[in-house]
């Protein structure tokens, strides 16, 4: 077992603080690196409260990690030592169900979490990236193209590929209008992949304080979704709407802004029942859908894609001794866009 | 104006009964036709009741007219005097839209309804096909193939074309796995058209006494929706499931029967808000749509490929009289799939 230094919640409501874990030593399929930043997402934060998975506490939240390969097992062929790589939010599956195969892994009805998990063939909890050092099999490995800046590449693992992906499901490109609700970690990364992808995109907000940012992102148009008048300018606006707000909100008028055939897609989980009325379907053959992740094949082909585009996060750095503060400004949506753990400060 | 025979609704909770309705005179695009059958559905009860549109009553149900051409406009080119034709839920749309344009005139937000619209120019209330005769205009007036008994045709001007689009729309064929929610009007003809289509079919009722049917409609599987056991055993099971049920249903439990990419199709108003749990959505990238009837273009390629596999709806011929008596049944799912009104009777 080779030891590590992370930070763990030890309970629902305790502050997150140092904890010793260990990781595996890497069997022949194995990469070992160095941790190098983590992105925090909001995620993070329901599993450290208990809101996810049924924790077995301490644990270790982070799965937007990006570090340098410092030790590789002997049938490694993906990566060496020294390569700047990343792992998101999964890091095996069970490879042969129908979704291993056709690469959407994140489907795997056995997909082990980088946190919450439990390690292929042993009973330990898989422990996220707050933490020094992580082995994870090369298959669930990425490479950091390096044209990107490595801290701020990190939430390209989740918040990154988890807009990525339903833009490419949805077909989102030239001539697509797409509306994003929710200026966020998720939000600001689906509004430059889209605007890169060639559609009209528009931020729809409920923090006017945010519209500043419209250009800068890509966006040529902000609309305040507590604006009726706002929103009723927009109505059967958009081909796609991605939600990455968890928060409940009222599906009736985002609904109401699709073309017919357009899909609302939600990202994340609301903390009450889904629910709407079905009219608003039924008048424009309109969608309601949600959306995983994406699977490792599709993570890397966005890695290349923001490096072709120039796309990475906004992201503010914070040593790891800040967490627990950057945990309740996140909660305050206190943050432009993401907070990175320069993981130099736990060594 | 042209005087024609009718049975109408004159209030919420009368009965129908006898009422004298006016038809306009055929312009130049106008057809002009004897209707002989027409079928009931469900909806024409919501309409009767005050339940749909704000009826100004007495009013005229019936959206699944059949007859044969008795006069038509001097610029009429579709149809001619003598021909078997057919209406369905729509008379008119704007012809200017994208919607129109696109051969979706069931998505025109000024489509005339068949019952309970306004006719163009005017500010009469369209009346239905409960009624010896109706003018429309020939573009929105579909052919009724020869090799179709007239009066089972009637229920695929309305029940036929609400099931064939979404079947088309989410592409149900061969290899394909499609749920059949309810085994009604609509439910019987989605399960002889996804057949037809080569999809394998699966019924799911809470009635038990229609089980028998599942083969000579074409389906491969029938479930009891109300055992536990039934249901989960096709988890996972389906690319399409149509709800044809309007009642409120556990959309949970008919979403987790969805593949990955599955769809849920609403066809119709439940009478409360849609709602379910995200997770269910999110697990497996599942979407839920709603689909409302079809464009008269595809209504009248549906008309061929019925035509074509020999497909009309099961019906119980009724004289006009008994109307009351047969919407009663309906309400209590008593028929095997369609009352036809023999508008003989009305003569």
């Amino acid at each position: 077992m080779l030891p590590a230094k992370a930070y763990a919640a030890y309970g629902a409501t305790s502050p997150l603080a140092p904890f010793e874990i260990n990781r595996r030593e890497p069997g022949p399929h194995d990469v070992l690196f160095d941790i190098l930043y983590c992105g925090i997402c909001h995620s993070d934060i329901h599993y450290a409260r208990g809101q996810f998975f049924g924790p077995k506490y301490p644990v270790v939240p982070g799965h937007e990690i990006v570090g340098k390969v410092a030790r590789v097992g002997g049938a490694v062929t993906r990566h060496k030592v020294g390569d700047m790589v990343g792992v998101g939010c999964l890091v095996d599956s069970c490879r042969t169900c129908p979704e291993c195969r056709s690469n959407q892994e994140q489907f795997c009805n056995d997909m082990i979490g980088t946190y919450g998990g439990v390690e292929k063939g042993g009973n330990m909890q898989t422990y996220g990236g707050y933490s020094t050092r992580i082995t994870v099999d090369e298959n669930y490995v990425l490479k950091i193209p390096s044209q990107l800046d490595p801290a701020a590449a990190a939430p390209l693992l989740c918040a990154g590929i988890t807009t990525y992906s339903p833009l490419r499901h949805w077909k989102a490109g030239r001539g697509s209008k797409v509306g994003v609700i929710g200026l966020g970690g998720l939000g600001h990364m689906a509004v430059k992949l889209a605007a890169a992808m060639g559609a009209e995109v528009t931020i729809l907000s409920t923090s006017d304080s945010k519209k500043a940012d419209t250009k800068r992102l890509g966006a040529s148009d902000f609309a305040n979704t507590e604006d009726g008048a706002s929103l009723a300018r927009l109505s059967g606006h958009f081909d796609l709407i991605l939600n990455t707000v968890s928060a409940r909100v009222g599906y009736d008028a985002y609904i109401s802004l699709l073309k017919r055939d357009g899909t609302l897609v939600l990202l994340g989980l609301p903390d009450g029942p889904v629910s709407f009325n079905a009219l608003g379907l039924l008048r424009k053959r309109r969608n309601v859908a949600a959306s995983l992740i994406g699977g490792i094949r599709e993570t890397q082909e966005m890695l290349y894609f923001c490096a072709e585009h120039g796309i990475v996060s906004d992201i503010e750095t914070i040593p790891i001794d800040q967490v627990n503060a950057a945990y309740e400004r996140i909660l305050k949506s206190d943050v432009r866009y993401r907070f990175i753990i320069d993981m130099a400060s736990l060594l």
